[in-house]
């Protein structure tokens, strides 16, 4: 499934949308591609390709782009206007952590409920949502078309979830444990690996060091 | 600060050392690249490369490699055997959730202490790490050397607290908080976005989506 949009270019938009919000908080109504580049670190070329892949009004010949605009076009096409319905799986400190996150529904997630096994967290709440045994997901996505499941399981049991998901509909899934999951060919997947993270940064740092000596 | 190894690549490391040791648990000695490409979904070609590039030992032709070794020679170049010291700036519903983080050690961090200027959590501890003000860090990194500044702050005041942590001597800044910080060219940064990362799972199933219409 080929897309005209990297994953590299879909992770810049969220960055600009920050960026341009924060411009128009301080009363600003243009914004430049240079302006960007210089706060962003991006070449002015990126930004304008970028910009232009989803805008739907054209700029304003050296000037830039209009805010309220931009803005509106990144929403739009981020899908943060039809935002999509999840449950948290597994609620331990990352679950929980993200269930407590209230700058979701903002990205375009609105989280409705956590699932767990452990019965001192079944029919308790955390970030306002109730937490369910695993074994009611079938029931409630029946209920609550569920379009993402947020997996943050340990690893050993990620894939057996995930399944388990599938089966009951769910067809996304934002998987943080840190073990790959293997899921039929129409099942869409993203993972964050805090463990790839840091093996990333790590090995800068080794470099500098090396470099330094 | 170019390197030889690309950030994907360096990505893949802690995936094939967490499926070699199940591998080793399920009593395996021996791996091939064709059995790793099947489960992962890598091509064999890469992963041949990507052990390569970080192998002290040479494979056994036709078989594959000894999963002790190469278990040994990712885990030495990914800095596990000496792990690097860090602090959590910001103890959050996320900053609190990384400080309980029980893998972390395995992974080559070991997370030192909490700092906040929520004066309720200023004394308290999470998972066995206590909580500072924020103005004690300079004193604090002066007794513990620390290489690494887990930021898990609100957007608006993260380049500010990235700053202070610099301005205490630390180098290698892994930022949670959605938002870019700029510092001095000699510090190194990795992104953790949950923004962006959600914007890349939402196109894919936007487009699934479509192309079912």
């Amino acid at each position: 499934m080929s897309s005209r949009f990297s994953p590299k270019q879909l992770e810049r938009y969220p960055i600009y949308l920050k960026l341009l919000k924060e411009e128009r908080a301080k009363g600003e109504t243009v914004v430049s591609s240079p302006k960007l580049a210089a706060v962003l670190g991006y070449s002015e070329e990126q930004i304008r390709k970028d910009f232009q892949a989803i805008s739907t009004t054209p700029g304003i010949p050296k000037k830039g782009r209009m805010i309220s605009y931009l803005i509106e076009d990144i929403e739009s096409f981020l899908g943060y206007t039809h935002p999509k319905k999840a449950v948290v799986i597994g609620v331990g400190h990352m679950g929980g952590a993200l269930m407590n996150f209230h700058s979701f529904p903002d990205m375009g997630l609105t989280i409705l409920a956590g699932f767990d096994n452990n019965p001192e967290l079944i029919g308790e709440e955390v970030g306002g949502k109730k937490i369910f045994a695993l074994d009611d997901l079938q029931g409630f996505t029946k209920d609550n078309p569920i379009d993402i499941a947020v997996i943050a399981v340990p690893s050993a049991i990620a894939e057996e979830v995930a399944q388990k998901a599938y089966a009951c509909g769910i067809r996304a899934f934002w998987n943080f444990a840190p073990v790959m999951v293997t899921l039929p060919y129409d099942a869409v997947i993203e993972n964050v690996n805090l463990a790839s993270s840091l093996a990333v940064l790590s090995h800068k740092i080794d470099r500098k060091t090396s470099m330094n000596q």
